[in-house]
């Protein structure tokens, strides 16, 4: 890690309906304390990850966010100006001489697009971009791995609803339970049939030998990261597929990995009370994944 | 309905460990892009009915939003710092002279607590209180009952979190669904029971004869109303019982109500394409309910 001083993030505010974007100063408040996000978690996001300067794999993001403000009933977002803002947040992130890159570890950063139905008292919807670090936890997950814990979801994701909100509360406290316990992280799986659902924040992916594998059913929310891994590996020759998937076969493949737009690929290194083992190829997945992310 | 103009409402921030509490103005931010409420509807609430110029049932909403907290793990919140900072909005929000206030028609008001774990920046929870007037729609409805459509919960409240949590995205859109289709509310049900849980922000209350029911099972946030009200009719001769309802029950029933603080007890005047007769006692009914809250 670079012993750089941190970075400022930087925020641009989306006029919902197309007008100007701009810049608002990350130390000041920005949501009033009656807009639906603050008070019914009424909003979408989504999360990207800004490398060698740019949003990547942003048309699944963009596409997703589009389907989420759909689901919400929340107007459709102009998301030329959402790329707009984008591009100046991060333009403005990394300053004019990219400040802080180098050109063995260019620095990466975390972008993130909110959108919320906006204040009770105007009816308007609040939207705003934001670029800032990567945080440290991420980066040594990304180097070191994650132990998970499985646990049964025992709240269903609403079918009817099927978008990227807000709402993460039962989420977060699952997180933090798995925490207690020594874990990183947490793959839900269906209380009825045992199958692998998804990740908290992320898609999961299991290796056998060419065969790419990542959880079929219902309550799952598609992956960006992975869209764009299968999408790639099929044109290298992996064979791709969605599919219901168990814990046994987790634990019986050559690797498995929590797959995700900001965190990339974390390898899952242990499994409840079982350590899964190191593949000799994980370093031929994560290049998989960056370069389905260059794209 | 008054013809007075529309009062400001009044904000008071908590100091979320029991410092000070402050007033903020409504008509500026308050809440900063990076807090949990906004990323993660991350955080509480409670709302309470302001009558007679303080909060009703206040004991009861204190305990759940301690409970809440707890079940989030947020840290313990000092109660006596957000009863100060109640009775300090209500008395900004009424000012010196109570104006506003007719003695035919004494003023009410909607108080909410609202309580994040905070900023991922500085990990120090977000607290407020804001009293405002009630809706227009809201006395509407208690004048005029309620049409409400029932439906199964596509989702299932997460049993190990019964809190009061930020996270309604769901239920907002099966209300605006609901209002779509002509009807004011939503009463939801067990998908796989077809028993009656909870309305989209109330408590169902049937009443026949002498008996008011109110649906038991798993994924129905206790109501503080309906206790307040169960509490208070028992000892005025009624039989008070939660148990498991169907909706041939409430249709059944002498009269249904959706009870909760500030809305108080709206009645049921449709449930699905069933109207449901006007009972010869609604004012007794209502009468229980201002007696119960008058405690």
């Amino acid at each position: 890690m670079s012993l750089q001083r941190r970075k400022e993030p930087v925020i641009y505010v989306v006029e919902p309906f197309g007008g100007s974007v701009r810049r608002h100063m990350p130390n000041l408040p920005l949501v009033y304390w009656d807009d639906a996000a603050v008070t019914r978690g009424d909003g979408i996001f989504e999360s990207l990850l800004v490398r060698d300067g740019k949003a990547a794999n942003l048309p699944r993001h963009a596409e997703r966010f589009r389907h989420s403000a759909q689901a919400l009933n929340l107007p459709e977002p102009p998301m030329h100006k959402w790329e707009e803002a984008t591009a100046l947040a991060i333009a403005d992130f990394y300053g004019p001489a990219g400040a802080g890159d180098t050109a063995e570890s260019p620095l990466e950063a975390k972008c993130t697009w909110t959108y919320t139905r906006g204040r009770a008292s105007t009816g308007v919807p609040t939207a705003w971009v934001a670029v800032q670090e990567i945080s440290d936890d991420v980066v040594a997950q990304r180097a070191k791995g994650v132990k998970v814990m499985s646990t049964p979801r025992l709240w269903q994701v609403a079918e009817e609803l099927p978008a990227k909100t807000l709402n993460y509360a039962a989420t977060m406290a699952t997180l933090r339970l798995a925490r207690e316990r020594g874990f990183d992280d947490v793959i839900f799986t269906d209380p009825d049939t045992g199958q692998v659902l998804e990740g908290a924040t992320s898609t999961v992916v299991a290796v056998k030998g060419t065969k790419l594998r990542t959880p079929a059913g219902k309550g799952i929310l598609p992956g960006t990261t992975q869209a764009a891994l299968f999408e790639y590996a099929s044109e290298q020759g992996y064979r791709c597929k969605a599919k219901e998937l168990n814990l046994s076969y987790l634990e019986e493949a050559d690797s498995v990995w929590l797959v995700s737009s900001v965190r990339t690929a974390v390898r899952v290194t242990r499994l409840d009370d079982k350590k899964l083992k190191a593949p000799a190829n994980a370093e031929e997945i994560r290049a998989l994944i960056d370069a389905a992310l260059a794209r």
